[in-house]
């Protein structure tokens, strides 16, 4: 292949399992990217913590370094991929990258979300550029959709299934019957979760993996700590069970939508209707769904993590930011978002919505007409009841109940009346309903 | 929204249904595009074939003319949306714009299938650029997911369901136990196929668009009347209830796959294993599945047709060229291209697979024995066997074959003899079943 002029030469700071994977693909795909490029990419200097560890790739002597200023003194090199996760030292190092003239190329959605606004700006002060399509949904790239391919639409809403290791959870719990440990322990033994698995059942990586998609799609920055987030830690097989009875599916949803001139954004368990796309994501797979006020509904689908899909999108974002669409979609997407505004639109922090309502009650008469009667005084209407004969004795009867639409804030206020009865023998569990993109905006019914 | 510098003139021609909605988007979208793109976009000159015609937008006086020369000749017009369906005068068209130094930006499908080498070849000659997002399956971004976000990967499978008309009417079959002639016209009344549909159902649409995405994934120009084409018109409501009842749909699908170093491809309806994405893909919407090396499996589901998703394409193409995006994308496509060599690899003109064959036969002692071993003598086994009781008196016997892994070759002599028995009362249907995409590469089994 005959290139039309210099190679361009690649840094890589990190080589974890992404670290490893991109180093992998620009070696082994080298002929494909360099007919893409029209020039040669290497890999110049790979910066790791400890030289002495043993590695899955064969590198070159003297490629390997645990001195960063390998990278950020050699001006030969213009493009570095941070592959390192969690925020320090990433930040450091992502600063004095961009200090030093480097256009950076990252899948570390923690440090972006955390400290984004002020990298970007930094790397706006230099004239580089950040490129993160791996930071979000893997292989799915969602945020080229976003930032480039979806220019003449306004976002009305974004949502999606964003971490694969919760997703793969409540998917085997649903299809084994299994329980929430058991399950997390098989997603473990297949490599699907950390040997500390919090930061994904607790929803900390999907909520700053929407804070994100806010940014690109709304134009505004929300610290991720400020969406409201839910893990799946206290989704039990019993749940599960239930919903899919009434023809629904668990699934950790991310979700941000505008309208009546708010932003709904939140993390949770929701009880998805079963045949929608969200609900039909299985495994470690993510999703996204998108509704612009031009293109409609869009839907993505793909592994939202591993070594390859993810080193698939950053090494697409080093082609980018070699040929140059990477600056330019960083100076569109810098337009696009105010940093310093956190919002102009107030956030809805009380959205409407049908709810699942999992109750363990006593078996005595009078029961169900108290919890009925206390939803009825805060205005939450009843679609349907179901009451189940006993699982165990004295556990307390099964009482499954399924709102209309109504303010979360009313149910929160209901849920604790009914939860203080002493008839009410555990915490009940409480499930929003994801409604369908394209349905109609629903009120509040009068109480039945 | 204050901007940089002057104003871009955007020439249009062509008002037509994706024209009116491509200008309403820049009108009505002008203030989040101007922000996107730092400087305003303005529709300068709308050409049109008969300016007394009336239309959905109105429109300043003079900006609507039906000479071609008010945006060749005006220099302050850089970019020209060609709006204009079929191949002439829309192929003329875009050579004038080329000629007279526009970037080009299309919706026409056909035009590309049928002189995309020649027009491309023109567009590099005079160092302008050509987009074409809204060519292919409409709001869905694939053109540039293949072209740019999937840069780093081989691509290994491309399939999708690309003409919303023809799946309209499979699926309104389908869910309505319609017939297809009935499909056909619920399609016309909704506004789903045009008045002449052929286009649509003979699958010519679909395959014209395969041949722009075996262009972006392959790098091999194919002509698409090279491509093997079966449309929809023979598939009847009873294929529908028999392949259901199996577990399958039938689905319009655009395949092209590389493996073993052979290219294979063809557009035809096909059984897809219900559950599956594009088994899943209900009315006039498109999808497309596309597996790669490094990112696996990733799919997408959208409106592929229709005023305002096709706009969404094109507008953001527009942009595209506006900020720089879309030179550099025709560039690298252009060296991932070989429009020279129409293909380097042998195509692969008799994939395996497994089918579905639907008979009419008498109802006598001896029918199913002689068939099944027909396809014995062709080394064809078989995976099931339904035989049904008769519809109608005199109708003959329904019987449902399904094969294993057999060679389409093999299976054409066998269903050519198996037709030429008078037992056999009508002509057969046989339709091959779309593997999964990560399914394990198959090999004849032996015939049983």
């Amino acid at each position: 292949m005959s290139t039309s002029s210099e190679p361009v030469k690649i840094g890589i700071v990190g080589l974890g399992t992404v670290g490893t994977g991109v180093v992998r693909l620009l070696i082994e795909s080298c002929d494909h990217i360099t007919r893409h490029v029209g020039r040669n990419l290497v890999v110049e200097r790979v910066v790791v913590r400890d030289e002495s560890l043993s590695r899955q790739v064969t590198l070159p002597k003297g490629m390997v370094t645990s001195d960063l200023s390998q990278i950020t003194e050699d001006p030969s090199i213009t493009v570095a991929a941070l592959l390192v996760g969690g925020l320090e030292p990433a930040r450091s190092i992502m600063i004095e990258l961009l200090e030093r003239g480097k256009d950076v190329v990252t899948a570390n959605k923690a440090l972006l979300a955390e400290h984004g606004p002020e990298l970007f700006a930094l790397a706006r002060r230099k004239g580089r550029s950040i490129a993160f399509e791996a930071a979000v949904a893997g292989g799915i790239p969602i945020v080229a959709t976003i930032a480039q391919c979806l220019s003449a639409n306004r976002i009305e809403a974004v949502r999606g299934i964003l971490n694969g290791t919760s997703n793969f959870i409540l998917a085997h719990m649903e299809e084994e019957g299994a329980s929430y440990s058991e399950s997390l322990a098989m997603a473990q033994k297949l490599g699907f979760a950390e040997a500390d698995p919090s930061m994904d059942v607790d929803g900390t990586d999907a909520t700053q993996k929407l804070a994100i998609l806010i940014q690109l799609a709304f134009g505004i920055w929300i610290p991720w700590r400020e969406i409201p987030r839910t893990g799946i830690e206290a989704i039990h097989a019993v749940h599960i069970a239930r919903a899919a009875e009434m023809g629904y599916r668990i699934r950790l949803v991310a979700s941000a939508s505008r309208a009546e001139n708010a932003l709904t954004m939140r993390l949770e368990p929701m009880l998805v209707r079963q045949g929608s796309p969200l609900a039909e994501v299985r495994g470690a797979f993510n999703a996204v769904e998108i509704k612009g006020d031009a293109v409609g509904r869009i839907f993505f689908h793909g592994q939202g993590a591993g070594q390859m899909p993810t080193a698939s999108a950053v090494v697409a974002d080093i082609i980018d930011t070699v040929v140059g669409r990477a600056a330019i979609t960083f100076d569109t997407t810098g337009r696009m978002i105010d940093t310093h505004a956190r919002s102009k639109e107030p956030l809805q922090s009380d959205p409407m919505n049908r709810h699942f309502l999992h109750l363990l009650v006593r078996d005595k008469p009078g029961v169900l007409a108290d919890i009925t009667g206390i939803l009825g005084t805060h205005g939450i209407s009843i679609a349907s009841v179901i009451q189940q004969e006993p699982t165990e004795l004295g556990a307390g009867v099964p009482l499954v109940i399924m709102t209309h639409y109504a303010r979360q804030a009313s149910l929160r206020l209901a849920m604790q009346e009914i939860d203080s009865r002493p008839t009410v023998t555990a915490p009940s569990t409480c499930l929003s309903v994801l409604d369908e993109l394209d349905a109609p905006r629903h009120s509040v019914r009068e109480s039945n």
